[in-house]
């Protein structure tokens, strides 16, 4: 292996983290055109081949710095398999302690009662857009100006106009008409009875098609893993918004088994973007996004592996949040990796984004044999003129350069106002070693995906799966049992990084993404695509959330040039979502008189009001 | 893979682990020849042929059965990294707690007072033989009548005596006279001054080569490992035995990396059996377990990563004690692998081995960077009559079968007497898996001794290594990271059905091993050997205290037909070496008549008696 470069890792105490670290930014080194159509089946095919497989495999992992970063190095760091953090408090804003012992409702309630007060800051000012949300929701019910029946029939006309071929957005995968009405009318008759459930009775909530959700089956974007693992039960997240009267309204659209952030999905059709219908969602959690950015639920439920709830709401225009790795119990959610994917929130606004959360936290993991510390619930006060911490946001600069021009500006002119407004302190840090970390977290979630699916790929008709996700597949089952340990050692390293720049600063600030949603290109409908390039662009920021289990929210700041969705993200310390939704409110007060109404839009309330007084 | 047999793994729930269980017992189905010479040479060859390495390493895997129980098959467990367990407190034999804060000299204080009544069961009856203890040493050191320098001078001539090419016993690899002298020097000034440290000051102490422990090279029975990765510092186990005034009196010789059961060093010589010095002593702690058995120290400190403290413990008539895994600090151990191995202790009896355990656990451990609580520590007062728990022994009777004639007669009677003498129910049961267990805790082991050593493996003259370290480290670098992925889901199986086990009963016993020392073949001194034939039966009831984490305790019990030791296993649950210890204590009662001296034997307290007597 004398011709391999590799790295020497040093001591991770003589890492500087300040801005004038010489440390260098490796921007993703991806060497792979895009492909797709001709080209996505004939590099699946030789990826496939016998004999031809160890030879493009070990290519593909020089080529990609995999020997460099990885599986040639010297680290002295022992592996970190699993990112449990400890349950520590935190300096937040003034927070609601949600007792141990609270149902969902239970919670619910307190969530409301932190927001109740703040509903004015979306009728202080000219607002040119905002979603429906949970209270708007509730409060039509409670004031009997309108049904969860009449939603529910609302919902269902939309999601057929929706699907119709002129429109063809590929939202659900499987929405059952009559599911939905089945439970607006128990929801109806609670209201009746004048006994809601919560906040969240009647409410239509969609769910990704990762997490289990009777009476569906849970397919995770593919053609046949429903076939092989039957849902015979909810997931517990499922449970818990049942508990609190939601109406789940379906499973929505994803990356086939998450696999790609792009959201194309060759059998249930490519999400389209409701900002711009030839545009990508983003992915993997695309329909959840997209259902929420269309006004047709305020919420859905999606699963965030590397980005796969950040990403489609970013270019979505909604609000996404990904709690601590085990906040969220993960039971009932295809098991596609076991150490990275998290439960998360998609939402039109943050304040429903926090009552969802509330809803759904919490509950012990059932995730590992080892038990766990229960760690404490909080949520915050969302009341920016009465409680305004002074925080600091770690920033790093090389970050707000490898994106597009329109996003950088967007992002830190959202910066530049926390700090006029807020006097939030911005703090320029240096993040080392990113790359590895990229690719470590690649090793880990390929390599835990194909172990945990490798008994179902085995007897699988190949056919039955798409052309891009044949291909991760192959590529997942690359790696050997030192590239998954060494993942795991740089894990431990970039926790320590992360622990240092935690030290110094309350979050770190970046853009979602790196680019915004791009075309849908003809020629990807039907295989898929393979871009790397995009690809890398999309999760750039994202890894740290997933791979070292750290919270992360992503908030709506602008548009590009297109009118595309741009989001700003900020990744907390372990259990600190308090802190990050209570920012993501801040920002969200910022930026809200600039929001934009989707192309497609269902504006469920208003039509029904409009017709309640015609 | 259509011709692989592969196993469908039940649920665990629908494993029946009572004896009327129809699951059925696998003996390690090992497919190799006993290789040493020029086959083991032969042998190494081909494994490192870059062209012939994969199928060879495909068709060992296939035909060890790697492929049918853990690399392809159905399984439904997430895996389970680490086996660190919840803190838990247990129905245990009266205790005492050591506070969270003590300092190791006061804990072996608190030990001292759970043992000092109970010295009378060495002097009751007529005992054939037993070892100087530590308290033996501090008596003798107290009253003035000997001194640490005296037993320093004894100590150095009788290594050096035990160093002749006519026993050659090889017992350590470095051993500085200087350094023991200088040690011997400064405790004989405190027990001058009337202030020795606690009952270990003067108490000579031997090391394995594979824990730090200034000024010596930590070579883990290599000839290079310590030039790459020097000793600046004692390992924390180390530091407390220091602190304690204990003299280390030397590195002692092990099995070239741990990696293997023989103790048979090229480098360093095989450590020859103080019963027989034809015969083997077991390792990879080899010289540990012999400097006990012979007399040269009342204790010894070893690491267990596949049985490495309990078998040399078993074949060389000692107490080994290996604790629950992260009880005592692994600082400053070589990283052989991160998620197995243990600090253990050798001692000669039962309570030195407490002695010593006091002494070096509680601390937090290092190993991780997500903490742990800090679990307490107890340990039993050693007082049969007063306190005699009822308590229930779990047996599996094909283990009693698959080990020689006299292995099971001697451990069955041991079990009778606990019976008849104590009340102490034996309760048949059913271990189901064991053969994946065993395999699954070779991948791990393997994988991550291959990814911690790899960097400098990479960079390393072959020469330096023995050929049968080169065959494993061969082997280990064999496997895929679904395999590594599947080993810990096999190992989070194991961990529920010991569960099961344990709720119905206290402990697991077993015989510690399946042979007892096998006879050191010519043609393996120079190449080491690989017989993996008898390896498995050394290894066969050991893996579920490493795999777990559990604790277990080896006591003398017997001698088969060529007088060669026997040992008895005892197995608990987490965070359980009081009960342990108290067992261990308990069996140590019942057979202590019957204690065989060893054929080489340094009676270094007796000599120096008489000599001042004369």
């Amino acid at each position: 292996m004398g011709f391999v470069k590799r790295v020497v890792y040093k001591p991770v105490e003589e890492l500087d983290v300040s801005s004038t670290s010489d440390e260098v930014y490796i921007s993703a080194n991806v060497k792979a055109p895009r492909m797709a159509g001709l080209l996505v089946k004939l590099f699946v095919w030789f990826l496939e081949l016998r004999i031809l497989k160890p030879i493009l495999l070990y290519m593909l992992k020089r080529e990609n710095q995999v020997h460099k970063f990885v599986s040639f190095v010297d680290l002295e760091e022992p592996p970190l398999y699993v990112p449990l953090h400890p349950y520590k408090e935190h300096r937040e804003p003034e927070t609601k302690y949600l007792g141990s012992d609270l149902s969902p409702s239970e919670q619910v309630q307190k969530a409301t009662e932190c927001i109740d007060s703040t509903e004015s800051i979306w009728e202080s000012e000219k607002i040119c857009f905002r979603h429906w949300t949970i209270m708007d929701y509730s409060r039509a019910y409670l004031s009997r100006e309108i049904t969860p029946n009449m939603v529910a029939d609302k919902f269902i006309a939309s999601v057929r106009q929706s699907s119709d071929p002129a429109l063809h957005m590929s939202f659900f995968i499987s929405c059952s008409e009559e599911e939905i009405l089945r439970q607006a009318n128990e929801s109806t008759l609670r209201y009746e009875r004048g006994d809601p459930l919560s906040a969240l009775d009647g409410v239509p909530i969609a769910v990704k098609d990762e997490i289990d959700c009777t009476p569906y089956p849970t397919t995770g974007g593919t053609k046949w893993l429903d076939k092989v693992r039957p849902c015979t039960d909810d997931a517990d997240c499922v449970k818990s918004l049942k508990l609190c009267g939601a109406i789940l309204v379906g499973k929505t659209n994803m990356h086939e088994l998450g696999a790609g952030t792009s959201g194309i999905n060759p059998h249930y059709g490519a999400t389209r973007n409701p900002y711009d219908v030839n545009k990508i969602t983003g992915g993997s959690s695309s329909g959840s996004a997209a259902v929420v950015s269309a006004g047709l639920c305020p919420a859905a439920l999606g699963v965030d592996g590397g980005g796969s709830v950040r990403i489609p709401a970013s270019l979505c225009g909604v609000v996404g949040l990904k709690p601590t790795f085990s906040r969220v119990s993960h039971s009932g959610v295809l098991p596609l990796n076991w150490t990275i994917g998290m439960v998360g929130v998609l939402a039109g606004t943050v304040e429903d984004a926090m009552i969802v959360y509330s809803a759904i936290s919490g509950q012990l993991p059932s995730h590992q044999p080892v038990a766990q510390t229960h760690p404490k619930v909080h949520l915050p006060f969302l009341n920016l003129p009465n409680c305004m911490p002074k925080l600091k946001l770690a920033k790093y600069d090389k970050w707000f350069s490898d994106c597009t021009c329109d996003i950088k500006l967007c992002c830190l002119n959202a910066l530049d106002q926390l700090q006029k407004i807020y006097g939030w302190e911005t703090i320029d840090v240096n993040l080392p070693e990113l790359e590895s970390m990229r690719l470590a977290h690649y090793i880990t979630i390929g390599s835990e995906c194909n172990a945990s699916l490798a008994r179902h790929l085995e007897k699988l008709n190949l056919d039955e799966v798409g052309w891009d996700a044949r291909a991760a597949l192959s590529l997942y089952g690359a790696f050997d049992s030192k590239e998954y340990l060494n993942a795991q050692r740089i894990r431990n390293r970039q926790l320590q990084i992360h622990q240092n720049i935690f030290d110094q600063a309350d979050v770190i600030v970046t853009p979602t993404t790196g680019v915004t949603a791009y075309t849908i290109q003809d020629n990807a409908l039907k295989t898929g695509e393979l871009d790397y390039i995009n690809g890398a662009a999309l999760v750039r920021y994202m890894i740290a959330g997933n791979f070292l289990g750290l919270p992360a929210v992503t908030v709506p700041v602008g548009y590009d040039k297109d009118g595309l969705p741009i989001g700003l993200q900020i990744i907390g310390k372990p259990w600190s979502e308090a802190s990050l939704i209570y920012i993501a409110y801040a920002v969200q007060a910022l930026c809200k008189v600039d929001y934009k109404k989707p192309e497609v839009y269902y504006d469920l309330l208003s039509d029904l009001k409009r017709a309640k007084t015609a």
